[in-house]
């Protein structure tokens, strides 16, 4: 039995999303956040060994982090590579790692900086305004140049890492900074039109 | 060739010693930082696909996230599995992709605010400080638990992911945080003592 330990709002969903698209079995536990603070609560901190969401139960252990829990899932539930290349072809593989880590390793920083910042209202911290002025831009511009000429992250075919980058755009999405990158918003919005995100938000957003 | 673009004082030093670790022949090629700024110049960006460090040209394919790198080197450059569990043992595989991810995926954020929340002198914003304050003890308390009945992160031996959370006690010991934390930093010594780690600082920084 898989079972997704999932907060509601947030970045979990992306990981019913990929539960939906590998076509796999899996229950959802679902945790809501603090009315006021909008942080997580006990309930989650206590059923899993970060407090944070996603986390996968699987195979005896609890999974935690986005990344790891994709690899996982191509590694063990994707027999037909649907979502990954070949392991034998080393180049395509290396830039599948790559993409795999790079939302959470890379283009999540500033934007959650960003995030933060939008709590500060007028009066923002300068050090940190810096930063995220610089590098959201940096990030942001990456994907949508490496979109120019293809339609997914690694080519023509949809595969795991974009699902990492779609979680990216949604968050450059509500924090406004998507208007100027035309291509990465196609992307997204041709990400959003697949059953399986369909499916994942009927059954994750109750 | 394997190629390491390093940019002196940062990350990269650490996947130097991942390919020490590994016995592998490879060029560093050096960058330095701007002496007022202490950002990256135009030479890393002209190089490199984001301007960042570590970027492994590797095989045709220019690899960057310190994440990716590791878990492309020991799936191609480990045949020995010396810093890899058995692919075929799911629940080790589980914890490695896992611990493999967790470092910049998780951990790196919120030591990253404190490093410019030091830079904001006495007016810190509360926002961003307020969430360094709950997530950085929250990450090294849970590493220094992790250790508390094991020598590595993955148990009796040094295995890949522990590069990257010797990072994250690298970065926490120049914060000052690393003092309550008596496993983290036992282990931190311990990994500065192996004659790779001297290896590659001998060999990174001039």
């Amino acid at each position: 039995m898989i079972t997704l330990h999932h907060l509601r709002i947030g970045r979990s969903i992306f990981t019913v999303w990929l539960l939906e698209e590998l076509g796999l079995d899996y229950k959802l536990k679902v945790y809501h956040r603090h009315p006021q603070t909008f942080r997580s609560q006990e309930d989650l901190k206590e059923a899993t060994p970060l407090g944070k969401s996603p986390t996968l139960e699987i195979d005896g252990v609890m999974l935690t982090e986005s990344g790891a829990i994709a690899a996982y899932l191509v590694d063990h539930y994707d027999p037909e590579g649907k979502l990954a290349p070949p392991r034998s072809d080393k180049q395509a593989w290396a830039e599948f790692q790559r993409w795999l880590h790079y939302p959470e390793g890379s283009a999540f920083l500033p934007l959650f900086m960003r995030m933060l910042q939008a709590r500060e209202g007028d009066n923002p911290s300068p050090v940190h305004k810096a930063f995220a002025d610089g590098e959201v831009p940096l990030h942001l511009g990456l994907l949508d140049k490496q979109l120019a000429d293809r339609d997914y992250i690694l080519g023509d075919t949809f595969q795991a890492p974009d699902i990492g980058v779609t979680y990216i755009c949604n968050m450059a999405e509500r924090l406004g900074e998507l208007g100027p990158y035309k291509n990465l918003q196609a992307y997204y919005q041709r990400n959003m039109e697949r059953p399986a995100w369909k499916r994942a938000k009927e059954r994750a957003v109750e």
